[in-house]
């Protein structure tokens, strides 16, 4: 069993209308402190493989046909053994 | 300038429906190695201070009044210098 870690993120220059928001509410609380805000997903799947290569594989497979958006979202996988 | 990363996830036992349709999506895209998915929000904090102690605190303010929902969400805070 492996599991893998996919942050799925806006590419640069894409508009984050999520975080502008998180940004403003931010500012409304008096965190004045606060200068930017970004948002992403983070999605673990549990996979039935022992192969890390071949899973890294796999889900970049499933980034590409499910997961990401390629026209707006980068996208990093990592896989580890569960136990770690 | 310190940038704060907050990863928000659900609570062991609350149900994850968007993970839930995520497996079954994959399952019908043929990944059927996959045997759990589970979705969390990422979201990086832009920061005008210096004291990571402090940073830290006022993060945990933030989610406590806006972030997270603590009924159903666990957070974990790591704050680090911009050019890390």
């Amino acid at each position: 069993m492996l599991r893998a870690r996919v942050e799925i993120k806006l590419k640069k220059g894409v508009v984050d209308p999520e975080g502008k928001n998180i940004e403003k509410a931010l500012h409304l609380l008096d965190f004045t402190e606060v200068s930017g805000v970004s948002v992403s997903r983070f999605i673990e799947i549990i996979m039935d493989e022992e192969d890390k290569e071949k899973a890294a594989r796999r889900v970049d497979e499933m980034c590409r046909k499910l997961l990401a958006n390629p026209v707006i979202n980068d996208y990093t996988i990592q896989v580890e053994d569960m136990h770690e």
